[in-house]
Formats: structure tokens, C-alpha cells, sequence
């Protein structure tokens, strides 16, 4: 797989359309979530399904991340094959040949998985069992996002009984992740969605420990919301992704106390290759560049420049009046709308540090589906 | 890189989410676009900006094409590399690296490439010079897309006669393509568009003749008008890619004559992860496995069965009053919303007939962003 750029390079040198993390934003947002955990006894697993890549899970665990969250069997695999040996992967896991690989996993690292179906979680045990292995399971509640997971209560109850009956997983919790209210835009609607789930929380923990069930670790969050689990106190665990890169999209929420403030440190280098009428430029990263699931990406720093639509291989740049007309040939950096599948479409991130090129890291869960 | 199924599996026995190709589907659409053309003097130039993968090039030139398109440099050294050896790049290429790489590429394949600025077609020309190759190049026309291209007429001109004056360039040329045309939903529209372009075209090569230039190729048109510019008579080469697979937004087109039927050939394999409440399912493909810039995917052949919304590795299915539910592990069968970003998404097709995996090919110029 031929590498996108070098060491040493200038950015400007690098060919387009190329996927740049700055180095010291990175960093900082690795030390600003750090710092806003400390002293509140929640850990943090940080998400990879945003990342993808080892290297950046180990430098999350350096600042005391106990592991990685996945959402894909495929996604463990390549963590677990580039150092990583605590993954929990968030998500329900359906299928024979999963099941049998997940159970494998187990017998080289610590893994953990989410049901919400009785059935699914026997298919687990057995998978487990002829593996000679253990898993960690947890029990997924639909906390507002009407997507997986039992509702909290009696039917996670019975859930976690038939967890605890399997011979070959171990009952690890309670996972409760509102992932629409990541992205609702004010503080106060994102704090009312939270504390409407941790209610959920922690009525269904109750159930469980009333019924003789303990419930070590409550998981889920994200980057949109995260600090608000942690002061809830019905969470003692955390899976923040974006919050590494930052995008155009979490960029639109309002950034408030007690979130701390993350810097964009991802960004897609392109180049101005044609320059129609004077209020038009054309780049060379459409949306198999940056994904535009959640609009367009945002030009950086170029005040007056707007990205305005893409195609597959080209994006329309619109040139305000007044505004400095980008030359043809002339690089921009763009700050995806979305990190998670933009970064899905690249083999490299290029490390960039003021200007820099310092080093390539392999995106080795890039096309992790299954 | 793994190979996600085995020839001779079954389908339902594929891992998931899988990028499926139905032969039969597929080799007819390969037949009914040949057909349509035949006799008509016009030739095929698929784009592999679509496909991605030098197995079904071939299998187009089988049939009559002449070559491949591609839109970026690393798209056309994979498919050089997978011995097609006549590409036309129907975009600007810009950039030092890029013009280098591309005349390199030159001296093993017929090579051409389209140009809307003077300056790119002297820098072209130096390249080719310095690898003692020669580029075949267009001049693209802007016919209504506002992207790339220059006016027609006199712009157009002025840049064939930079092309003509270039030593290492050979100026093949014009290239007049309007991609917004290809998904406007009524034929009569669609028509009307491309015969102002015909009419753009016919300008131009008359006036470039009256200047004593020659040009033998007008290339352009998509899989949703390319009837339309054959009969126009202004066009000697077409460039369709999404015929040979179909997908959700090309079927919301008004299917009518000239323009010949195409079948879905082209699926996501999806299992069902998840039952919630009676009306909804969760499937295991999201939008990493199933662009949604075009829209969302179809379910199908499953009635009463709506794919309503995508998140990252979710899609969430809502089951209509008194359709057949489908059960927890279920596999079901989705029409990307639009083939060439969900394409992408992939390392390989999964190829079946008549329900059994006949072969893999590798979707080689996956990720070819440079």
C-alpha cells in the first residue's frame, strides 16, 4: 500500500486529496478529555470506529484510556492485532461465523459484547464455550435512540438473568448510549435527553442489584455529551470518538461548560484544479473524500471561501465578493462534516506537526464491516 | 487482504455486510448496452469510476468497449496495472506529482486527459516531454454543469490551439459531459438539456474546423442520457459506468426509449442484528456500507420492508402494517441508494449465480483518491 506522503515533507508538498491530523490539535484534545475526566472515578474507553487505527487508540490509553470500543467483530480483530487488548465491542453481534470469531478473539484479549436478544446471548455462550474462552457481556437499553437494545427495567432484567446463566460470559453490565443526542444542538436539549436515560439507568440497576445481580460497569457516551454522563453518576465509563478529531458537524453544536472545548485537528488537503467564472473553484476531493452524510465539509481558515456541493471527485467552491480567490493549483484544507466515515475512506493518516509531515499511521480498520 | 466469502458458498451464506454482484444482472446490462449501440458508429469508453475494478473493464472491452475512463490518476495506474491499456482520464490532473505519474503512465498505455487551462496544458506537456511520452489530450467543454471545462467557442478555441502548439501533446479532442443531466427525472428534460450541449458541441467543432483543427473524438454522456448524445449525432464516444450495476437513484429516472432498461445488479447484503418493537429492525449495514449521499437504500424484493435511515453501522428497516417481519439473523438483500461511493466503500465483489458465490475480484482502485 503505496504511502501518501513523507516525513519531513511540507504539507503544501503533499499530493491531494490526502487526510491530515494535526498533530498538536490532536494531542491537546487527547489531554483537554484527559483532564476533564481526572478525579471523577469514570473511565474512559475511547471509540475506534471513529479512528480506526492502533496508533491512535494506544496514544488514548497513554492518558489513561483502559481499552477501546469497537462497533464491527472485524474492527476488534485489527485492534487487537495492533496492541490493543481490552475492546468492548458496543454492539450486537449476529451471525456464525462472528460469533465464532469474536469467541477467538477472546482467547488473545480481553473482549466485551452487547445483546439485547435471549437468544443471541445462548449463541454467544456456545460460540464461547467451544473456544475455551470468556466474554464480557453487556446489556444494551434503548435509552432514546430507538435503534438497539431491550427496554430498561424488566426486560433487561430477564436479559441479564439469561447472561448470568451462561457458562461462558460474564455478566459485565449495563450498556446505555443516546447516540441522535450527540448531535441535538443546545446544551440544555442534550442535558434533558441524558438525564431522561441515566433515570433509565438507574431504575434498571436497582432491579438488577434488588435482584441480586451486580452491575460492575455502566457504559456509552459520546463526544456530544459525554461530561454529562459523567456528573450524572449513572455512568462509570465512557466512549468518546470524535472528540479527537473534531468535524464541521460537532462544530455546529453549541460548545458549552461542563464540555470542554476540542480543536479541529482533521482535516482533507485538496487542490484547486479548475477555476471556471470568477465566484467558482473546483477542488479535487468531492464525497469520496469527505463524506457529506452530515453536510458539507467546511473550508479552513479562508474567510469568504464556501464549499458548497459535491460530486463524487469534485467539490464546487463558492468565492464570496471580496474574498481572496484561491489559484489554480492552490491547496485547502477542508474540516469534514463527518469524521468517522471520511476517515473509512483512507489507508493513511498523514501526521502533521506545524507544517511538517512527521509520520504515517496505518488506518488498518478502514473497511472493517463484518 | 481477507477474502470475504469462498466460491461455492451460498448467498445467504455470505458474512455481512458484503458487496454483492449478480451475474446474470450484470452480464445482461453488459449485452443491452452493447446492443443499443451497435450500428450506430458511436464507441464505448466505460468509466471505471464506477467499478473500480479491471475485471469488469475487461469484461466491458469483451463487448465492444474501446477503453476505460477514470477520473483520477491512481484510478488509471490501476486499472494499467490490470492490463487495460487505453484510459482516458475525463478530468483535469493538476499538481506536480500528478502530471509526472501520469506521463510515466504514458509510456505503458494509450493515455488521455482533458484540460480547461493553458498553463495545465504547457505543465502536461513538459511532463510528457520529460518521460518521452505523449498525451492524448481534450479539451473539456463547460455544457451545463458549471464544474470544469471552458466556454464553448472561442475559449475553447484558444486553448485547442495551445493543445495543437504542444509537442508532447496530441490534441484529440473535446470532452462535453453534463453530469447534473443524468439525474433529472423526466426524459423530456433530460433531452433538452443534452441537446443544448449538441448544440454547444456542434458550434465548437465547426469553428475549430474553420480553424483548421481537427478533432476526431467528442466524448462525454452517462448512464443516464448516453442514448441521447448518439442520437444527437454531435457525440463519436460515450463514457457510461453505473449501467452495468444500477442502483436506487438511477431507477428513480424515467425509464423510457431510447434509452434502454438496465437490471439491479449491484446489492449490499445486509443481516438483520436487531428486533426492537414490531414495526422496526436493525441491520448491520449503515451508511459505511451503503452511501447515502444519493438517498438510502431499497430493500429488496421485500415488501412492505423500508430502509428509512442510516447511521454509521446501523440501518434502521420499518416494517409496514401486515408485511412479513423479518426474523433476528436474517439476511436481506439492499440497492445502494448510488453505486460508485458505496462501490468505494469495498475491497471486493462477492460475484453469484443463481444464489451461489462463483467468483471474488478485487476492487483494485478502491480508495484511489490521488
Amino acid at each position: 500500500m503505496r504511502q501518501p506522503a513523507a516525513p519531513g515533507q511540507r504539507l503544501e508538498e503533499v499530493d491531494t486529496p490526502a487526510l491530515i491530523l494535526d498533530l498538536d490539535a490532536f494531542e491537546a484534545n487527547l489531554r483537554t478529555l484527559a483532564d476533564a475526566v481526572r478525579g471523577t472515578g469514570v473511565r474512559v474507553r475511547t471509540h475506534a470506529k471513529t479512528h480506526k487505527c492502533p496508533e491512535v487508540g494506544k496514544r488514548q490509553m497513554a492518558l489513561g484510556a483502559v481499552g477501546a470500543c469497537c462497533q464491527k467483530v472485524s474492527e476488534a480483530e485489527a485492534m487487537v492485532a495492533g496492541g490493543i487488548t481490552d475492546v468492548l465491542v458496543t454492539n450486537e453481534i449476529v451471525g456464525a461465523p462472528k460469533l465464532e470469531r469474536l469467541a477467538r478473539l477472546a482467547g488473545r484479549a480481553r473482549i466485551g459484547v452487547c445483546v439485547d436478544d435471549a437468544a443471541n446471548a445462548r449463541a454467544l455462550d456456545a460460540a464461547a464455550g467451544r473456544a475455551g474462552a470468556t466474554l464480557d457481556v453487556y446489556v444494551e437499553l434503548e435509552v432514546g435512540m430507538g435503534r438497539c437494545g431491550v427496554a430498561p427495567g424488566e426486560p433487561a432484567l430477564a436479559l441479564a438473568r439469561a447472561v448470568a446463566a451462561c457458562p461462558h460470559l460474564r455478566f459485565a453490565g449495563l450498556q446505555a448510549y443516546n447516540g441522535r443526542a450527540q448531535h441535538v444542538r443546545t446544551l440544555a436539549e442534550r442535558r434533558a435527553l441524558i438525564e431522561r436515560a441515566a433515570e433509565q439507568v438507574r431504575a434498571t440497576r436497582r432491579l438488577l442489584e434488588e435482584n441480586g445481580i451486580a452491575c460492575p460497569t455502566v457504559t456509552g457516551a459520546g463526544s456530544g455529551t459525554f461530561m454529562l454522563e459523567v456528573q450524572s453518576g449513572a455512568w462509570n465509563e465512557i466512549q468518546p470518538g470524535s472528540y479527537a478529531f473534531m468535524d464541521a458537524d460537532y462544530a455546529r453544536n453549541e460548545q458549552a461548560a461542563p464540555l470542554p472545548r476540542f480543536a479541529h485537528a482533521l482535516f482533507v488537503l485538496a487542490t484547486v484544479m479548475s477555476r471556471g467564472g470568477g465566484a467558482r473553484a473546483v477542488v479535487d476531493a468531492g464525497l469520496k473524500a469527505s463524506s457529506v452524510d452530515s453536510g458539507m465539509p467546511a473550508v479552513w481558515q479562508r474567510p469568504g471561501l464556501a464549499y458548497v456541493l459535491a460530486s463524487d471527485e469534485h467539490g464546487f467552491i463558492e468565492i464570496a465578493p471580496g474574498a481572496a480567490a484561491p489559484a489554480l493549483g492552490e491547496k485547502l484544507l477542508l474540516v469534514p462534516g463527518h469524521c468517522d466515515p471520511t476517515i473509512n475512506l483512507y489507508d493513511w493518516y498523514v501526521c502533521v506537526r506545524r507544517g511538517v509531515v512527521e509520520s504515517l499511521w496505518p488506518i488498518t480498520a478502514r473497511g472493517a464491516l463484518t
